[in-house]
């Protein structure tokens, strides 16, 4: 794994492209991958369709560390992830006798034969139990980088949570410094802000609706020290009449 | 343009990446497009890179009829969106003398050089006024089929309206059944639905929190006489032990 994490979360549905559901699946994990020290570097909503989720977990499978894909795993005809996820590298789909012993397991008098397409992952898919080494809890299907997750909010957290751990590295420290004065004011100092620390990620946004200030200035990297240096540079260039406050 | 019209959504910007802020845009965006009989088919968000942002532009213009960009567009070194949908296109950006006068008109004292940064355009691009038809209102750079909005949510959605009633096609119905049943029960007859109305999509979402319903069946097509009798197909399959109600 690099020394530099990326991450990509793919959300399969129409539901959301329909703006029937609103996402909450990638908002949890931008903010769990940032404190884990991954960061995030594309999302995408993509509708139902099987080649279109495969070009998609293709791509990012080649180009991102990690990626998390969210919804599509079900028991009904639009639940078709896990088909697209094994089509994206080409592999058949088989089924896992220990997915499917746990499905007849636990539900019991409600089961039913097509509850089993759950336990159909793509061959070779490793399945990961997370933290809890417990075989009464659902795994995560992984797929080379690619971790398959649930749409219901409530399990997509728990699952992520379950394998979280694996993903952890170093840090991004994040700072943060309020400008009196417009964007096109600072410009200037921002560039040279750029130029002098090209480990710090420097991003300008301005607010129309705070009160006592127009823009906030973010810096974000991995190296604390160049982070403090970068907003001490700004802060010097720009002078106590223009920075309101740093944090 | 197609009976069918489609449209992509391109959020721009680290801070959404990054978690600072929470997507309000596309958000928007896919409710008043739905409203206005378009299906949104693809977002992403993007990092402020000339190349991610111009390869995504331009895969987006080819594949669907409307695309929109959110963010991106101002005066720091992170507001690349302009340069990088020239880039998509391979047209040169150029000042626009009009832009740049109401840029200084707008501005008077607090103007500033780089405030110009925002009237350098792609080649070629036309300056939709929308409805108003007034030189008072900043435009919508639109270059082909790739609407330019700006990121801060107050003003996306003050352009987005101006502009939206060029995109008004043909209504697209919605209606919902809600399952006592969970979905592994009501697959089969889903399959049927799906199989007997191809016009219309039919999506299925389980609800874990819900007190008196399992799952939430919607169905979506342009043709409102296909949309209802795929309903009623459903709730004679399913029948009144089932079928909690529709909407």
């Amino acid at each position: 794994m690099s020394a530099d994490p990326t991450a990509a979360i793919l959300l399969i549905g129409e539901e959301l492209l329909s703006g029937k559901v609103d996402d909450e699946n990638a908002r949890y994990a931008i903010r769990e991958l940032r404190a884990l020290g991954v960061a995030p570097r594309r999302v995408e909503i993509i509708p139902d369709v099987v080649d279109e989720i495969a070009a998609a977990v293709r791509a990012a499978s080649a180009r991102y560390d990690h990626v998390f894909t969210s919804g599509g795993v079900g028991a009904t005809h639009d639940d078709v992830t896990l088909a697209a996820v094994a089509a994206a590298f080409d592999m058949p789909v088989e089924r896992r006798p220990e997915l499917a012993q746990m499905i007849r397991d636990r539900l019991g008098p409600e089961f039913h034969e097509r509850d089993l397409r759950m336990a159909d992952v793509p061959a070779g898919a490793t399945l990961d139990y997370g933290v809890t080494v417990s075989s009464t809890v659902w795994p995560v299907v992984v797929v080379r980088n690619v971790y398959v997750l649930p749409g219901v909010p409530a399990i997509f957290r728990r699952k992520f949570d379950l394998i979280k751990e694996r993903f952890r590295a170093t840090p991004i420290h994040t700072r943060a410094l309020y400008s009196r004065e417009g964007e096109a004011r600072i410009a200037a100092a921002l560039d040279a802000a750029v130029a002098a620390f090209p480990s710090v990620a420097i991003g300008s946004y301005p607010h129309l609706d705070a009160l006592d200030y127009r823009v906030k200035v973010t810096f974000d990297g991995r190296d604390e020290a160049a982070v403090r240096s970068a907003v001490a540079f700004l802060v010097e260039r720009l002078g106590p009449e223009v920075v309101l406050r740093t944090e």
